[in-house]
């Protein structure tokens, strides 16, 4: 095992970047923006060149990098094949195959889902660990999922596994999710969604008081805070997310039945508000074998991801260990 | 490794043996009651005693059998616990403690829930063969369910894992599922929730004509036939159930993205009429990228659960030779 690694989160906006050394110590974290022009073809060559100036500075060779592990917000095969991601403009290609045209001496690549690469490293640094099966969800501007099931990634067979935004909870929506469909979680749950069904009922019921009313521009953290000050109508939609959320998690859990179910994303920071309301309808509607599935809230917020990069490349360097004993 | 396994696939009414010979060769099937009576405590003194006699009568000894794998209809953890089997009249206890109580030259002892184990059996000998992340659901009385990823049964922290039949699907339902709990898809996708979802039509809708109201006493397979006859109200009640299950397995789908997805159990025997419509429904409502997940017809039938039996307990010896290697 070779003493280096970099563990690489690349979003929409921003991509982080982890430089760990020895025993996975976070020696040096940084992001860049991401370049999505030319269809995202600066994204690659943007992270090898930040790498190799990390490596000159450090007087570090490649030879002594074990890997790098990099997490896209798009469903993703485990041998890295991206299948078009949205954010990022790629179409269908082999990550590692580009990546290793670009610094042939790069040894280790692991490429995987952002939000399950984020739980991997929820597993390993922040709130799942010690666990050894778990699902997140994370609340942001949309929903993200990542699945562990006996210390494993699930991946799927398309890379798809975990994703739990675009489950369908209301086949009778009319409007649509940016994936096409009607109805998905995503639409209800998201920040986004809770700000838009918010003013959804609060233009269908025009009589009904809200501060939320007094405020020219609402976001969905306002309507946490109103919530928390007692506000009917934040509450209530509060719960209904709670309650549709809830419901969903319950599905998941009945496929796969975790040690613990982490929520994530922004909108996690809500805290007790929200995260009450989740767990009391998951209990509610969750088959009794796991109604009492733990809850946590993750930890790391967005290192999650660049730690959970960086253990893909322990793991599997750990695994070829065992596999040459 | 030992040439010969026994698979055992515990039923509310039979239990059903099988006995392997060498390359799981089935060398000998049958069937006994079950004894529900005295809190199911006959159920392993019966199977001990069936194994016994069919050793004595082939000649073998137990120094020669590699193993026994059981199958019961409830949840069950990957240690053997069992936590309360309604079925069997079960509590909670420990069967491979109680089956080497009962006879201590036993050497391998798996256990697992029933579906699970018929997903094992259909995907070394069934409809998943070549695949390695299989989802089955098998609609009979009630709706079991099972789910293996990267060639391993999913058990989960309660052994509920694949409990597919208690999902909600429908939180406004006002009568009870037998769980105790309402809006389960087992109270509208079983042969048992089909039949009474007809019914409750019927009796809401006493103008609306089908051939279903001549017959005194019609079963789900009557309303099959019915719906391949032509019948309106027949083939829309199929239309509902492959809509509501089609929709529920898209959400086990985007948990763990399988290779293929599996329907077996009772219902199943409807055929393309049933069958089409839940993969319709599936397209239409799971999202892109896994959106063409292959649908299969389970092939073993009732014999899924020796297979999967016998399988678990070749797995498990492999898994140790290879770490002993």
């Amino acid at each position: 095992m070779k003493p280096y690694v970099f563990g690489v989160d690349v979003g929409g906006t921003a991509i982080k970047l982890g430089f760990f050394g020895p025993e996975g110590k976070l020696l040096k974290k940084w992001k860049i923006p991401t370049r999505i022009e030319n269809s995202g073809s600066h994204i690659l060559p943007d992270i090898v060149s930040e790498m190799e100036k990390t490596l000159a500075a450090a007087n570090v060779d490649w030879a002594d990098v074990e890997g790098v592990g990099i997490g896209i917000p798009s469903p993703v095969t485990e041998d890295g094949i991206v299948l078009r991601c949205i954010n990022l403009d790629w179409g269908v290609f082999s990550i590692p195959e580009r990546l290793r045209k670009l610094q042939p001496a790069i040894q280790r690549i692991r490429v995987a889902n952002d939000v399950n690469a984020a739980t991997l490293g929820e597993m390993k640094h922040g709130g799942g660990k010690g666990r050894n099966s778990i699902v997140m969800v994370t609340l942001g501007t949309g929903i993200g999922g990542g699945v562990i099931v006996n210390g494993k990634m699930v991946f799927g067979r398309s890379g798809a596994a975990g994703e739990i935004g675009h489950i369908c909870v209301n086949p009778d929506e009319t409007e649509r999710c940016r994936c096409g469909h009607r109805g998905c979680l995503e639409q209800y749950c998201s920040a986004t969604g809770l700000l838009k069904m918010t003013r959804r009922r609060m233009a269908q019921n025009p009589e009904e008081e809200t501060v939320l009313r007094d405020m020219t521009d609402f976001t969905a953290k306002d309507i946490c805070d109103a919530a928390r000050d007692g506000d009917y109508v934040a509450n209530d939609m509060l719960k209904r997310l709670g309650r549709r959320l809830g419901i969903a998690l319950s599905a998941v859990a009945g496929t796969v039945d975790p040690d613990v179910i982490l929520i994530g994303g922004g909108l996690s920071s809500a805290g007790d508000i929200l995260f009450d309301k989740i767990i009391t309808y998951y209990r509610t509607y969750a088959f009794h074998a796991y109604q009492d599935t733990e809850f946590a809230l993750a930890k790391l917020g967005n290192d999650a991801g660049i730690y959970g990069c960086m253990e893909m490349v322990y793991l599997a360097a750990m695994e070829e260990e065992q596999e040459n004993d």
